[in-house]
């Protein structure tokens, strides 16, 4: 199988993303990478790798996305955007995933323009794992669908439940719906709307889960629109972030607090590993008609070689057709189906 | 001034409530307090205070709002309910101020009922300080209000500017707008709406703030819808209770770490200080014509006694005045008026 690398993509591009497509392509030998970008450049940095794996191929692209550059805009205006050429080529057939850590709001763009969406899906939304007590728990849509129906956060349901199942390993996931309280009745028009209709579903749906409880395994999954998933995730990030520099600086003030910290140093390690993206590499966009895998705008070679890994398991365990094929099989009264 | 505290609301009540009136009670010996809740029950608990200041009254309530009784119904069916009779005694003028740790729902469905909002306020809103890298941000709504229009968060805005300069003594505070990107056209229809309004307001606006943003000190105050303020602050509880969890579970695994963590306590101080939501004692339900004073579900003496300190504050400072004066003199353009 082929994944279509974003050479360009990320605040580390083009140096660590080749870097880690270099290691990915010896990792997944029988597979093969496309290195999509600026030829020269591609060929400067696989150059400063010291070694080319026969089972890369450049695909040259003239324009980059900027992360500044407003998403329809440049996918509109730059049509030799790497980005671009790297949806087309899974588009047309020539690869069956794409790996990028550009600007997400042009990669998910471009993928809904090019690729499409998969048969019967309304919306396609990312799918991002936060990090909880016990485990991780999967929040769909983190920013790809602002405009939120309740069938879309079914559909998200739906599409979470597959890959639970298939890339996590999770049986039978338990689905839950973010909300501000508990009780059945509770939240705005479209959680209520959405309450009913995953209750009626043939998801394992746990009901409401408050911003609290996504934090005690209440949920493997939890469904919410794109606004409300991409300020949870993003302020997720500042507050640990905040935390852990609170902790430290306080630490460094004393020589007995800073002993105190260098000795309990390795207890901060599991957590980090959990915060760490790089382990995961990237977060699927689901629901359009091919694999597209997004990362972080910081991601290093370890994460592009994790986020390959991830395009390659999506790709193997054919999650689109069990995805097109669960949603046959949903119940979806005809009523919303708006 | 009289403030009257709702004896029996919150988990810890009547118990540490009746507590923290006491001690407010003393330190306020010009101020009165009045006690709504079960007379029997109230005065029990006095007398396991040792004390009962003279500044004390109580009223009668014999209906309690369970924390899981639905809002509205609750106040329509308990009707002598001790929140509901909390609110009657400032809405009749006996007190300036209320302050509850029951309920939150209940609470806000009981001020909008009984107290009205302050004239031109189209809906009132929760005003809760998120504590950041270098201070706090105040972020307004937390929950009162999940069907927000552009100008409720415009007027979001006035309320929290008033607040921040007459509480926190912030001279000119910084108003920014939660939204999934920093460009100016970014987010659904109801943040590009309240961008332009704010844009055009005699507000400090600093522009869109990303979740992330918030821990930055970018604002002194975020705008935003109540359903995602309320999922982001309970979301914000779960993973800094996650966070500190998980460390201390990883330190107590070995000697070395254990004794590392014991060596460098002091330096979690300050974190656990900005967290303790004791020591702000309440946040505001701002927009109604009286002071209303939420306190946390798990409010202790300490906190009760600041909330009290806290009611006084907005009362004595004419808070709700200098909003009213304040939206008068706002920049509303008659379009949006909805």
């Amino acid at each position: 199988m082929r994944v279509v690398v974003d050479a360009m993509g990320g605040d580390k591009a083009p140096r660590e993303v080749v870097m880690g497509s270099v290691r990915a392509a010896q990792q997944f030998p029988d597979d093969g990478i496309l290195l999509v970008g600026d030829e020269k450049v591609i060929e400067r940095e696989l150059a400063a790798c010291g070694t080319t794996p026969r089972n890369i191929t450049i695909y040259h692209a003239s324009q980059v996305v900027g992360m500044d550059d407003p998403a329809t805009f440049s996918i509109r205006q730059k049509t030799n955007s790497s980005i671009t050429r790297s949806v087309e080529l899974v588009a047309s057939g020539e690869a069956v995933a794409v790996v990028s850590a550009g600007h997400t709001g042009a990669t998910v763009a471009a993928s809904t323009l090019h690729l499409r969406t998969l048969k019967g899906v309304r919306r396609p939304g990312i799918a991002a794992p936060i990090p909880t007590r016990l485990g991780t728990c999967l929040v769909i849509d983190v920013g790809a669908n602002i405009a939120c129906k309740p069938l879309h956060l079914l559909q998200y349901g739906v599409m979470a439940t597959i890959y639970s199942k298939y890339i996590f390993g999770i049986k039978n996931p338990r689905v839950g719906l973010l909300n501000i309280g508990e009780e059945d009745a509770k939240g705005n028009d479209l959680a209520k709307e959405t309450f009913s209709l995953l209750s009626n579903s043939s998801l394992n749906f746990v009901g409401n889960v408050e911003g609290r409880e996504i934090f005690d395994s209440k949920a493997d999954i939890v469904v919410c629109e794109g606004f409300v998933g991409n300020v949870l995730l993003k302020f997720g990030e500042g507050l640990s972030m905040s935390l852990l520099s609170t902790i430290k600086a306080e630490a460094m003030k004393s020589f007995w607090t800073k002993l105190g910290l260098f000795l309990c140093k390795s207890a901060f390690g599991p957590l980090r590993a959990k915060m760490d993206f790089t382990e995961y590499g990237g977060v699927p966009l689901l629901g359009v008609n091919g694999v597209c895998i997004i990362c972080h705008g910081r991601s290093d070679s370890k994460a592009i070689q994790n986020a390959v890994r991830v395009a390659l398991q999506l790709s193997k365990n054919k999650v689109n057709e069990h995805i097109v094929s669960e949603l046959e099989k949903a119940n979806v009264p005809a009523a919303n189906v708006t």
